[in-house]
């Protein structure tokens, strides 16, 4: 799971409430095919060796999002519960997170952004594609940019074992493997974020 | 070596010419120092656990940008003439790029990002940070949006197997791994770029 800053823009929480990702369920941009299509589309993003390895799938339908909640909340709760260790899960606390994903359902959008870990070439043979992980990652972050510029949040979430259950419910061939999810829409009125610190510029910046 | 989109949306060239990074070498915007710093640090990139694990070296000095042209030229062409296979040399051959960087003179700013692999508690043991790459690849994506914002351009560019020489050249510690590296500047009025097609929308994205 990866903190949005996103919400932390906004006005930090009391600490004493579950930092819950409170998006409004009906308001939604009238654009948002074509916004979101502009973002992908438009989108100038580079990739190793041009090879644009990545995959968009923008989940409006209600039983679906519906679905991906289920899977999420079964594999996440395994993960709090057994296969992750005491180590993760005290990292994680600060953050208060738990397998209970109510997001998945009220966002009115969810994207989910996947990487294909090789291509295909005309003839049929493996493509390689180059640097993956980080190309797609790039264009993320450039999403994330278009949407916060266009007044939407969203929390960058990266579904920890939930990947081939995705996958193959959303219909994605083999190659393509999920990287992170984003549910998107409008803040909500009651949104509450946590009041996270960041570190000092002298601590990730360099002049020389 | 990753292809930047930011390029590709200034006119396309004459593909006869060689796609060579021209970037104006003196032209920068006067307030530098405070947009780098607030790109880096008013930044709401999320990261994993929010471990924001990522260091940006901000080169301007003639002599380490020269000395990282060095590294990097000297790397490359192993790359290009032993290291890589034959695929690799087609693959990137359409990009005609080569071991030869000079924008890494021109430019009047490299930013070497580096992804911190592990972090150090207070305790000064091992910290470990959450998918570091992806985090640090989404940070660098909202960075190329700022970059594009302001009217600056650059190149996405992966230093192959530099990464070692150049960590040392910055004195830069051993938990960090450079991921990537963005020579920044105005674009020069010369500037050629190659025309290459993007995906289909219905290549990239599906709607559920």
């Amino acid at each position: 799971m990866l903190m949005s800053g996103q919400r932390r823009r906004r006005k930090a929480s009391s600490s004493s409430r579950t930092a819950t990702l409170a998006i409004q369920r009906r308001k939604w941009p009238p654009g948002l095919g074509s916004f979101t299509n502009s973002c992908v589309s438009d989108g100038t993003a580079p990739s190793g060796a041009h090879t644009e390895p990545w995959t968009f799938v923008v989940v409006k339908d209600r039983v679906v999002k519906h679905k991906v909640r289920e899977i999420i909340e079964e594999e996440e709760k395994i993960n709090y519960m057994k296969r992750m260790g005491r180590r993760w899960v005290t990292d994680v606390k600060k953050l208060r997170t738990n397998w209970v994903k109510e997001y998945l359902d009220t966002a009115p959008v969810l994207i989910l952004i996947f990487k294909q870990v090789h291509g295909f070439a005309a003839n049929g043979r493996r493509k390689v594609h180059y640097y993956n992980e980080i190309s797609v990652s790039i264009a993320c972050g450039m999403l994330l940019s278009a949407l916060q510029n266009a007044g939407l949040v969203t929390v960058t979430t990266t579904p920890l074992n939930c990947g081939p259950r995705l996958r193959v419910l959303l219909g994605r061939p083999t190659n393509e493997k999920l990287l992170v999810l984003l549910p998107v829409g409008y803040p909500s009125q009651e949104a509450m974020v946590p009041n996270l610190r960041r570190k000092a510029l002298d601590q990730i910046m360099v002049t020389v």
